[in-house]
């Protein structure tokens, strides 16, 4: 319920910005989501800032949203131990 | 040369965007400047995408740019081996 879906100029993304106690959690997060999209062969963007992180997921080959981008949601959300 | 000062909303910024050959470089970066904000101190945002890093520096305390924030971009720049 937390992943809202985004047009970033007419490019449809999954966004959620997940929250944190301070900066070193929140990098930690990033390192770990980070660490999955490598293993799974699919990236996203991460922003990381004091206390909280957004993912961005989007695949970038059919320019928009692909089931892949939820499993991928779905995937940082059990990261997150949500 | 390559860091900008950007106007978010009435608050400035100093931001630059840094290149890589894929996204594990990216990640790798972001981990190393936010281990050396840890360190110092002072936060910036990261934002990581395939094969490129944005790093922001500003200062909250301040809603804008203090001395500190350009040290920190020089730093930021040797980190990166520029």
């Amino acid at each position: 319920p937390d992943w809202k879906i985004e047009d970033e100029n007419g490019q449809l993304r999954l966004v959620r910005t997940y929250e944190f106690s301070n900066f070193k959690k929140a990098l930690a997060f990033t390192q770990k989501i980070g660490d999955k999209a490598e293993e799974e062969g699919h990236h996203p963007s991460l922003l990381t800032e004091w206390g909280k992180v957004t993912v961005i997921w989007w695949t970038h080959a059919i320019n928009g949203l692909h089931e892949n981008d939820f499993i991928m949601a779905a995937k940082t959300d059990q990261i997150a131990g949500d």
